[in-house]
């Protein structure tokens, strides 16, 4: 196990009913802005229990943050709360409201010269306004750990910062908010939680049980789960360990003391700026052709993966492998997401125009550094469906 | 899933070296008090580590915590801490001194009339002064939780209370520093660790599928790991993933959401306080007791548990029940624990003596409240020995 640090003081509260303890979680007199995106907490009931909640507090709204929360819109948000003079920020939404909100918090405080320095890291998040969150999509982990990401249309950009200062002070689950949610957002949703944990666990064996078996198991309860959702949108219990799972792929647990590899990630954040596609998506495309790619470098922990997720006990070392990559992309493609870039909506071309984003920053990715931009496009190549 | 609340604030650094990492984790300037217990950390070389990394401190120093730390030590504590105007306490050992540690960071916030009752819950805990922890004893999971129990020799009690004021700021988690442990308070410590865990799961099926697997991945590890310590005390891999299944046994998170029964806790502790014996051992002897005399209650539990942590899969109900139970009494008597009253050295009268304590208090104990005196004594009586 390699050393590490563990902080998340994150107050999560988790189950039915509990926005209504809005009230006890934001101190009294806090002015508080809401934030939310395009308006299906008003449709669903969400809205109304938080303002019920929330009484006697002054209280001003800023709606509109889109999916891949934009820059320019973060920005007007800054502006509102401070005119508003706002000492808390209450996230009702998933991790593009969320995100969006974190970075509030942090532009709130920071130079507003520095802004986009923010998002890119060029300036560090010193402080921030105190959020909490009401999360209605699980998805990206955000609502219990201490990064963003911010997209910026003009240049096709999409970039994050994280710090302590933005951790979620609480964040309230309630499965029944989830409920409404379109098939394609919730499959999206267990798709990138999926992708999270295989992130933080198909690197490198160093003798980590412990973090390798919580790993496994939020793959398991995903597998088991995300079809029962699909099915049935309404079963609270499954709603409930889908969310529960969401969060704990991206809380820092799964992830402490173990090698990462966030290729997948950054190279699926191209394809959201250059194309728009859905975050879930991106990674759909680009994690099994990271695992065929990077089959050699990885094959122990995918031989592992194989014979515990996926109960692959038969077979050469080669068979396990490939039966491995096989499974998983038909898990992502039986939740209604598809697995290439022509499935998408990205032309052919994306796999040149990727990779020379890589080529050009002479950046490599993977756990062994060995991901460089001949190999992402060798990799968007075999997920290209063309 | 149950709602919960999972909230947990304290921040681990853990392996090799970390604890050079003090100066940074305790505010500059702070009037320090180090708590440690027998004096072996001075023989082992942490004492001289801590006291490098906390050069330009003010310290003082209160030894002699002893294991079921006592509250007439404490007391001590506590008037040694207020003389000495100290605003931070480091405990150095493992879950005794920091569970003294923690009551003496209440008490020291407390009216001194009030002492006893902070441990009986009478009271409860308002304020602490700030603590901080460098374990040497994985063991109680206390580095991690905001949990306290405290022995009183008088009157034979051993009692405990909670509190979110009393969460480690801090814990260092350096597995190089337990190499050094006797093998007697190794293998108590795994013992416990995987009783904590039972505790919170061999309960009732609640559809818990995360939390059902996080616990089952720490006592895995536990069987896995714990021998391997036994043969090689400097096993540092091994004593690594002891170290943080132990924490993860009790840091709320395997039990958020799960119906608990620390039915063999209470029982335990009145073993400790009516002969001393080890609280691991306790545990040690009560839980198979439990598991047996519950058999039906927890059926469904006990066969899972079976299955995913032992692979047993064959069998009748009560054979694999029969079996996951022995396997659980062979496990802790492999590792030199002896899971009996005869073999801790309790007398036959223990049966009767601890079953009149719950008699007396008319006290219902385990998930469905059924446990009561009569219970205990049958429980106690399946693990006599005699």
């Amino acid at each position: 196990m390699n050393n590490f640090t563990f902080y998340n003081p994150t107050r999560i509260e988790f189950g039915k009913g509990t926005i209504a303890k809005l009230g006890k979680l934001i101190p009294s007199g806090s002015r508080i802005m809401l934030t939310y995106g395009g308006g299906s907490i008003k449709r669903n009931g969400v809205y109304d229990q938080v303002i019920k909640a929330l009484e006697g507090y002054e209280i001003i709204e800023f709606g509109g943050i889109e999916a891949n929360p934009q820059f320019e819109t973060c920005k007007l948000g800054i502006a509102l709360a401070l005119k508003g003079d706002v000492d808390f920020l209450l996230a009702i939404g998933g991790g593009s409201v969320l995100d969006g909100t974190k970075f509030i918090a942090a532009g709130m405080k920071a130079d507003s010269d520095d802004l986009w320095k923010l998002v890119t890291r060029e300036v560090p998040i010193k402080d921030a306004v105190p959020l909490g969150c009401v999360l209605t999509l699980p998805a990206t982990g955000s609502e219990m750990n201490p990064n963003f990401v911010i997209s910026r249309r003009e240049t096709k950009e999409k970039k994050g910062n994280a710090s302590p200062k933005i951790f979620p002070v609480f964040s309230i689950l309630d499965p029944e908010t989830t409920m409404s949610l379109p098939g394609r957002q919730t499959a999206n949703g267990v798709v990138d939680s999926f992708i999270h944990v295989m992130e933080q666990y198909l690197t490198v064996n160093i003798n980590t049980p412990i973090q390798d078996r919580q790993a496994e198991g939020v793959l398991l309860t995903l597998i088991e789960e995300g079809p029962k959702v699909m099915k049935n949108p309404n079963d609270y219990e499954a709603r409930a360990n889908i969310m529960w799972s969401s969060t704990m792929a991206l809380n820092g647990l799964i992830g402490a003391g173990v090698v990462h590899d966030w290729s997948s990630h950054v190279i699926g954040h191209q394809l959201t700026a250059l194309y728009g596609v859905d975050h879930g998506r991106t990674l759909a495309i680009v994690l099994p052709g990271v695992m065929e790619h990077q089959r050699e470098a990885k094959g122990e922990r995918i031989l592992q993966y194989a014979r515990r997720v996926w109960g692959i006990t038969a077979g050469t070392r080669e068979e396990i492998i490939n039966l491995a990559i096989e499974r998983t992309v038909e898990f992502f493609e039986s939740l209604g997401v598809s697995t290439t870039l022509k499935g998408n909506g990205c032309p052919e071309e994306a796999v040149s125009l990727v990779g020379k984003r890589f080529r050009g920053e002479g950046m490599k990715l993977g756990e062994h550094g060995a991901i460089d931009g001949k190999a992402v496009e060798e990799i968007l190549s075999l997920r290209s469906g063309y």
